[in-house]
């Protein structure tokens, strides 16, 4: 035992598939969970242990609390050091039990492991002995198969034991930045965030680019950011932020010239990708992330879509395409960015009367060909 | 009333958001649910009230069972039809309740609509008068805030009245075949499955492309299919099987003749969406849809995705992208493919010994340069 009086449990599950990469997922999942408890002013210390990473320190519970935002663990459990005699293993199951909130007519059953091969009882037989205890002061009911109410566990080591009930789940995913960098197109609004986050989740580094409106929706981004940023062990996120105005207005004017100006959106929208994509030049990023859900709003359809991707260097993401508005709300409360999205964004400057909701390639190619021919003509 | 002694009340969410387009959602929607109901041999009546649906059957338990896989529906309510007067809608309110699984303890709310004006009492009345009623008769708590455990519902009409209290989540997302069509890469493994599913969730008509190694995987695919076809009212999934073998022998000898057969994955990948490409334009599909989950296999890079996705004409989709293994399981189970997706399948006759896992996109472009000039020189 450390110096330390507390320690929580965590588990990770798909990090166990990953073959030979597996030793660097599991140290960049300890730097992670170490950078993450730093940040929160938790003094720790991580230590793996088999399959499992222990983390030693004095509040076991706000640690669990925090490792709860570091993607790569599937579950924590605040768990209870005790010495390594039955007597007080029985205690501190009884106690993780009422901790877990056990309640009348909920069954139990105890999963031991006994690391520590000298210990007397083997772990069936520590399973029966803390069962029987159990049930004789609670009067609770056995169930040896997963679906039990509650699931004791007792790790027996040489010094020391442990024991846990409590299961909290865990962010899941694999542990930042190993899937390598994508550049996100992130508003001030529900979805670009919540689409950053699911990359993020799934082991991405990354770099949001924000079109600057107004003031009020740039603060919000920037409020947004440092709430991933909770999320993005192991990778700083660092804001990339171009004027919209800059970015859009030569390409608004010449379509308003040409009387195509109900297919502005769209040209914005491509405009913006190859913005990202010279980000993603510049900052060896592999990948485009868009917040689009299919259907959503008028404009986010296959046809629109078709025309806003087509031609694109990189591969463009769109992790939401198949999640629902209500989906997507839910997902950014638990995030922590619900209340920061802006609910309703002022009205873009260049939105025309009419945008097109569903594009036509065709005529999308025909355009784009005049475009570059007025465009060349300029020059 | 009509001749049906039962009734399901549907409701819609993001549908309802849908501008001048609303009508057609609404039109697809009642049509999915007769054929929905249709298909399982339930005579029912289809009927929309303001911004509900109204479903008259006489076996309102299976059709509400029925009309969960139905995308477009939030969630829905069996109700229960009586004469329109207190002493009627009293009496139902409380054989729902206790329908709705009441325990002692629990919060009750009534919300009362009355369609036909002239029944003697107004909304705030009937809630007053039923919701005291059920006080007296189960002495529950009453909480007028939408977080009360049990809501009645009680609409009253000129002929009848309806009393509700349980609500069944519906499949939600929009009806299909709104959105319009995409090519789906369709294994008979776990992901693709789910991924079609997605697509259809957003109101996608999917055309599943199989490439064939081994009938049993042949046999699966089908068998998965035929599951879909049950969330896919409105329209007919009908599936489009080729030749692995013949897709892929002629890259797979001229990467072995380079000594590139670490690329072969990669480029069967290309293959594959080559051909899923061609099946798109033949069919008038807008998009591509893989199962792509970042990270799942080593294989499921940002650099191999970038090389697999480079040059293709049409969007390529990846509803998965974000979602963790676990998750895709879920959701294989609740969808009805888990059992049917083959947990391993055979091993790919064309397995490199080290397939790529990180690809060099400069390395790619140099590869396919030489390929295509092999190409041409054998022509």
């Amino acid at each position: 035992m450390t110096s330390f009086s507390g320690l929580v449990v965590g588990r990770y599950g798909e990090i166990a598939l990953k073959g030979k990469n597996q030793p660097r997922f599991r140290r960049q999942l300890r730097h992670n969970l170490a950078e993450c408890l730093s940040r929160a002013g938790i003094e720790a210390q991580v230590q793996e242990t088999g399959r499992r990473l222990h983390v030693r320190t004095d509040d076991p519970e706000a640690a669990a609390q925090a490792l709860t935002r570091v993607f790569g663990l599937t579950s924590l459990s605040p768990a209870e050091p005790v010495p390594t005699d039955m007597a007080a293993i029985e205690g501190a199951a009884l106690r993780q039990l009422q901790e877990d909130g056990m309640r009348p007519g909920d069954t139990i059953r105890v999963a031991a492991r006994r690391a520590f091969k000298g210990f007397p009882l083997t772990s069936p037989e520590i399973n029966r002995a803390v069962g029987e205890y159990l049930v004789g002061e609670t009067g609770a009911g056995v169930d040896l198969s997963d679906q039990a109410d509650h699931t004791v566990g007792v790790e027996v080591h040489e010094d020391h034991a442990l024991v846990y009930a409590r299961v909290i789940p865990g962010a899941g995913g694999l542990p930042v930045p190993m899937a390598g960098r994508v550049v996100v197109l992130m508003s001030a609004g529900l979805d670009s965030p919540v689409a950053a986050w699911m990359m993020m989740k799934r082991g991405c580094a990354v770099i949001p680019l924000h079109f600057a409106g107004d003031d009020e929706g740039t603060d919000r981004f920037r409020a947004i950011c440092e709430v991933l940023q909770e999320w993005s062990q192991g990778w700083r996120i660092e804001p990339i932020i171009v004027s919209h105005r800059e970015a859009l207005e030569d390409v608004s004017r010449r379509l308003v010239d040409c009387q195509a100006d109900r297919w502005t959106c769209l040209f914005c929208k491509r405009a913006m990708i190859a913005e990202a994509q010279a980000v993603a030049r510049q900052h060896h990023a592999h990948g485009i992330v868009l917040g689009d859900s299919l259907g959503q709003v008028a404009s986010q359809t296959l046809e629109n879509i078709r025309v806003i991707s087509s031609g694109a260097e990189y591969p463009i993401y769109r992790p939401l395409i198949g999640v629902d508005k209500v989906e997507v709300m839910a997902l950014a409360r638990k995030i922590g960015t619900y209340d920061l999205s802006a609910q309703s964004q002022p009205a873009c400057p260049y939105l025309p009367d009419r945008p097109l909701t569903q594009a036509s390639f065709d005529k999308f190619l025909a355009l784009q060909e005049h475009l570059s021919g007025l465009a060349s003509d300029e020059t």
